[in-house]
């Protein structure tokens, strides 16, 4: 995260102030920009005002008072309600304006959403992100944007500010297919992994002996690092929620049928993530897949 | 790879020369030691024999004249024949001898085999690597062992002319646990990483693009690195084949059917490496998987 805002004169727009939301918002507030925000559930509004924030009391007031505009919503129905409807940013942004969605939205809404705002002359940008809270909090999101090269430059100096690295991956809509993929590679390894230390466990070898002798060659990966560790201590407070990874494979599940291309794998991983979500641990880490597999 | 066996009157014995056996038994010439070799088909024996190994008509006599014994054969019959049988390292090696077997055993066979060796007064260690033809042949092998600390200590000078890393996983047979869960990562990553490009490609955007994105976040892992960039290139000309691949998925779902546990996604794997298979694609690259999802 760098203080690059500060002196610029930035007024930044934020809507969705939720786990990642919120510090996304007070980095840029701390950046120096001035960041006028709004959120369904006014609390965190209230609380983030009293930081020096700039309350608004809709998505269109919002856009209304910042030319940029960044959404972090939970899912693709809460973004068509910001962007799109009555009091929706669509209804209050000018143009020449920029709005981006960094939440992990489906790709035919993206570009439904996009046409609905370069209909009023502005511009738009999907930017979803990887890294959750813990990346959200120290401003080292990974960024995978979408969108044309001007509008993506403009969108730079607050990506540098929110994340530590910003790949475009092509136009409107790009961004959030690099995010599908990059969910349903999460969610497989997360599986295989977890496959891979129940039977080391359950086969009578010492799983932390496995991962560190797996960790120096092929099977290397950031989920064995990380998620292996969670699995082998059975710890499993989140981080990325269980029933989020599956809403995020049901996504890329959604598109991949749009386009006629079966995923065996990561249907059968979604219907993984069901049983642990049906035996109460939908709000596990989503490393808690473990715990169906070595039951 | 280092230097650590000349001077030290080290004879070792070397059975099974293919693909990885031949560059290893190279590098412990290489290192110093006398290696005693023997290998069914008899071209490579008298290749290696021109190079300054000292070739033997059997297992048996490799036993007679080394007492530390390395075996690095294709899959467990051929592991069952070089140790056990009438000709076989068992009716040559001495008490106090070791033998040492590389290749990828069953684990159950595995622990039937030590038994049979220490029946002579002899000792063994289970030491399956990582690394394919590549790491053979730079001496850059992971290393996963299983067996007594004694015997484990002994087999280290070799292991360090051979690898790159050794993990002393546990006793006899959790070397091979240890390669077990391995490949169990290795092939649902490779699926993975397939899907997941396949979707990427499909839905419009650029895979390398995408891959490239990728890999500063959750989603990276060396399967992405090596096989995604194989799968973008459609460059699947074998580093590890696919047959191997599938036999290795299926001794891994043979020893959790023997504990009583279920790995749906391994199981499933194994299957699409079968659809492969069919189609003619046994021998490509293990991340030749891709062709059965982007079809």
């Amino acid at each position: 995260m760098s203080d690059s805002l500060s002196g610029g004169g930035h007024t930044v727009g934020f809507i969705g102030l939720g786990l990642m939301g919120r510090p996304m918002a007070m980095n840029l507030h701390a950046a120096g920009a001035e960041v006028v925000i709004h959120n369904r559930s006014r609390a965190v509004v209230d609380a983030l005002a009293a930081e020096g924030l700039a309350p608004a009391h809709s998505p269109r007031e919002v856009a209304e008072r910042a030319s940029v505009v960044i959404v972090m919503a939970p899912d693709t129905p809460a973004v068509e309600r910001i962007v799109g409807a009555g009091d929706g940013i669509a209804n209050g942004i000018a143009a020449g304006g920029l709005v981006i969605d960094m939440g992990t939205t489906a790709v035919e809404a993206t570009r439904a959403l996009a046409e609905t705002i370069e209909d009023r002359g502005a511009h738009y940008v999907d930017a979803p992100v990887s890294g959750g809270e813990i990346g959200a909090k120290a401003g080292t999101l990974t960024i995978m944007a979408g969108g044309s090269e001007a509008a993506v430059a403009r969108a730079m100096p607050y990506f540098r500010v929110m994340g530590a690295s910003t790949t475009h991956v092509g136009e409107v809509g790009a961004g959030q297919i690099a995010k599908a993929a990059n969910q349903v590679i999460v969610g497989l390894t997360i599986g295989a992994v977890a496959e891979a230390l129940a039977l080391a466990k359950r086969a009578g070898a010492d799983p932390a002996k496995v991962r560190e002798a797996l960790g120096g060659g092929f099977a290397a990966s950031r989920i064995l690092e990380v998620h292996g560790q969670r699995m082998i201590d059975g710890a499993f407070t989140p981080g990325g929620k269980a029933t989020t990874q599956r809403k995020d494979l049901q996504q890329a599940l959604d598109l991949a049928a749009s386009i006629g291309l079966e995923l065996p794998a990561t249907a059968l991983t979604r219907d993984l993530y069901d049983r642990l979500i049906a035996a109460g641990g939908g709000d596990l880490d989503h490393s808690g897949l473990y715990t169906v597999i070595d039951a």
